[in-house]
């Protein structure tokens, strides 16, 4: 090889050259970053007329890093990301045949191409992303989704596998709809074996035909020695849940009723009993007075909140509730052994001689099961009691009028068992393993109050004393399932969190 | 003043400080200029491993350029946009009172904001920009636009005024709808009265409603001494327009037969006679084949063709033709009487007692008037020159059979005086003044051959000899009425650019 070398000078002034002119380079690149560094460090202590921010220089600086080559595949990425996103304006030309070229520029953003809100293990080799895109994107285009595993220890490589996206709106979607990936790597080995942490990369690529842009987005990092893989571990899995029944609301908005609050989680943290728990969203509807309604529950460790406000940023169908019950759904998958869906002016009901846990084992062959409506009225009352005493009666003890209009379909609400669920709707899922059962009505329903929840007033707008009514061309017949409960679990709440919610307003 | 200042020795040391800081941020932004500027020019020399490009450097320039501060508004707000989308992901984290605080962050784009086509003066204190933007954006947020006039001359102050945006597209958008920004400053005196040169700049503004972030785009520059503003004079403007009677075409799309499109130019160029002139818009259409067809018509100055190719990036309603005939009407505007609006399936017919100029002197009155369709065969045939000599005619002479089957209502094209229009739509413009006149069938119709064009093979699939024909459940009359002037147009033809397209195919 030596000899070689000498045998062919020119080799060798070239290999110098090289050297020298990536010393050169690498000069080059220190001397900038030396400057700006400088520079970025001393700004904070000018005065605030000077209009460059510190941020500006910290942008240049993270340009000039990125020519370091750590990271390529991401790095690189963003970088050619960003200069072909800076529009460049081209002129209208006159060609040599006599025709005008005319040219377009493209400026700003009305859409991202992804809005991040979670990602979640959901086994040993696969993960879920749970987020928004753009809706005409996927409706006109073909924007793709590609997953990357890129282990902390640089001497693993990283690996790859296409994203299956799912779309859960229904139609619904506004500016965003709302986007599942299942990341599922074909390695027949765990992602991540040794629990020696890594990132889960996801690869979003807008489909444009001309300029294939990805953008490449850090989703999920497990540090070392963070994974339990017997969560994974389909013999030990069953056992050792933490619950039995987990709620997972949708997004609650609006000048929601404090009572009507109180009254729904004092009844099914009385009907799901000890090993259940309530995921509530708040997309603003959780004001003050509702939340010290909530507050003794979530001390109790029986409900958790979730903020969800930055969402409202993002224009999705209702409050991006579908964007909500997915990560709710990919959030909790393994904590409990069964997940329900349904809305806060609802109410789950079992007949007399079952209990929810005997009816659920009736279910266990199904993945999931959809749960038949009763809809009640939220406007006239039963006066049974007498009307002064009415009124210092619950909601749920007084509303005791079923609507029994005859109508083609009423909405569903369901249940699920999510180990089996890759994704979830609003009245039940499309995208999941196993059966589906939609007769469960003998056993179990759920009563319906609509509207009821977001009124601020004393709810009966009429007394009656009759076990059929008309009202509002709309028959009624009374219906104490509800009522007849009621006792106990206003005894069940003062039992469990004492008397602080007494004073509870409407 | 000077003894002032000696009785106050610490408001000379402010003053000093404050010339010495501003100093101090001069000598910082010159010297990273220098430095950046020394690599900006280096750049290029070194080999191409070194990953950082060229225009990484002059977009940091720019942004060091953009902190002396000259034309502050523009520059300003692009550095405000750029920190502010550059994504910064939160962690998700639990407060005070154990509310799980969630957060969302946006990864790219999934359409511009504006995509920018071309921008008009169309009067001497108003402007026309022509662009798309994102569909849904216009359907759920709430955009709005600004535009400014910002003089050449700096010791002139720029003005601003609301942007009036005109939607096109009847519902018809997808990922981009087509948008018209109406720019009419309210100053009683012209803009850029001088002739001194400016440039008009559109400010684009989401309306997202947190961060309200604006794009500023450059839509428009007039040189020195390049306005003509006799144009804009009423009193002038009527006698010396170049054509009496412009065509606008829609976007050319698929794969277009070239006798076709030969016959029609033939026979709208006889037909509008000399002072009228063609407007095609290339969307993909405009193949090897019909442009060598196009090319005598260009090369006379008939026809101009205009390459609206690059507009396929953004996927709009049918190759956005919405906004390709609004960028016609504008750039057109001053030069024409009469613009027209109809496809390249359809000839325009006036009765034989009647010209073209005789018909447009009677609607003088009216802003705009609508066309009757004949709705043509573009599959059987009259056969009354015998079947061989019936292959060799022209399509115009031998589709002669019209469609006669009731309907509640077919659609129909159009004619304006541009002057009087701010946009304009596929089958009508609702942006106007002026009167509309909709009962001109007596004087003006058009023949729509539909789906003849974008077939390449001979046309007639079958042969008829009678007057009345039913064909695939559709009755049919014979109509003469084009078949009749095939002749004078073939005559034309070939005295008007000689026989160079007798060997066109179908």
């Amino acid at each position: 090889m030596v000899k070689e070398r000498e045998q062919n000078p020119k080799d060798k002034k070239l290999l110098v050259g090289v050297i020298w002119n990536f010393s050169a380079e690498l000069k080059l690149t220190f001397m900038a970053l030396l400057v700006l560094c400088t520079l970025a460090t001393l700004l904070p202590f000018l005065p605030s007329s000077f209009s460059l921010s510190t941020s500006d220089f910290r942008f240049c600086i993270s340009r000039f890093a990125s020519a370091v080559p750590i990271n390529t595949t991401v790095v690189v990425e963003e970088l050619l990301e960003n200069t072909t996103k800076k529009p460049i304006p081209e002129l209208d030309r006159v060609l040599d045949n006599g025709v005008v070229k005319r040219s377009f520029t493209g400026y700003g953003s009305a859409a991202y191409n992804f809005v991040s809100m979670s990602a979640y293990r959901g086994g040993v080799n696969s993960f879920a992303v749970i987020g928004l895109s753009s809706k005409p994107l996927h409706v006109y285009g073909h924007p793709s989704y590609r997953c990357e595993w890129v282990p902390l220890d640089p001497t693993q490589d990283p690996v790859t596998t296409d994203g299956f996206k799912i779309l859960t709106d229904w139609g619904y979607g506004r500016i965003y709809t709302t986007v599942v990936v299942n990341c599922t790597f074909s390695s027949i080995s765990a992602v991540n074996p040794l629990n020696s942490g890594g990132n889960l990369i996801l690869h979003a690529t807008t489909g444009d035909p001309d300029r294939n842009l990805t953008d490449s987005i850090p989703v999920l990092t497990e540090s070392p020695n963070s994974v339990d893989f017997n969560l994974y571990n389909s013999t030990s899995r069953r056992s050792n849940k933490k619950y039995d029944y987990l709620y997972c609301g949708s997004s609650l908005y609006g000048n929601l009723s404090p009572q009507r609050v109180r009254e729904w989680i004092a009844y099914h943290a009385r009907f799901f009993g000890e090993r259940s728990h309530f995921v509530l969203h708040d997309a603003g509807g959780i004001h003050e007075e509702v939340f010290e309604v909530l507050r003794p529950w979530i001390e109790l460790g029986r409900v958790t909140l979730h903020d969800i406000r930055d969402q409202e940023r993002f224009d999705g169908y209702y409050h991006n509730q579908f964007m909500v019950v997915n990560d709710c759904l990919h959030r909790y998958r393994f904590t409990t052994k069964w997940m329900f869906f349904f809305d806060v002016d609802e109410f789950i009901y079992v007949p007399p001689k079952k209990t929810i846990s005997s009816v659920m084992e009736s279910l266990e062959e199904y993945s999931q099961f959809t749960i038949e409506q009763m809809p009640m009225s939220s406007k006239i009352c039963y006066s049974g009691d007498g009307p002064a005493r009415t009124y210092r009666k619950w909601g749920i003890e007084k509303l005791a009028y079923r609507d029994v209009k005859k109508v083609p379909r009423r909405d569903r609400k369901y249940a699920v068992q999510p180990e089996n669920v890759f994704a979830t709707g609003v009245h039940m899922s499309q995208n999941l393993q196993g059966k589906t059962y939609h007769k469960a009505e003998s056993k179990i329903r759920y009563f319906h109050y609509h509207g009821s929840i977001s009124q601020r007033r004393e709810p009966c707008r009429r007394l009656f004393n009759d076990t059929q009514v008309v009202f509002e061309n709309t028959p009624y017949v009374l219906d104490t399932t509800i009522r007849d409960v009621g006792l106990a679990v206003k005894t069940f709440e003062i039992r469990t969190i004492g008397d602080r919610l007494l004073r509870t307003r409407q």
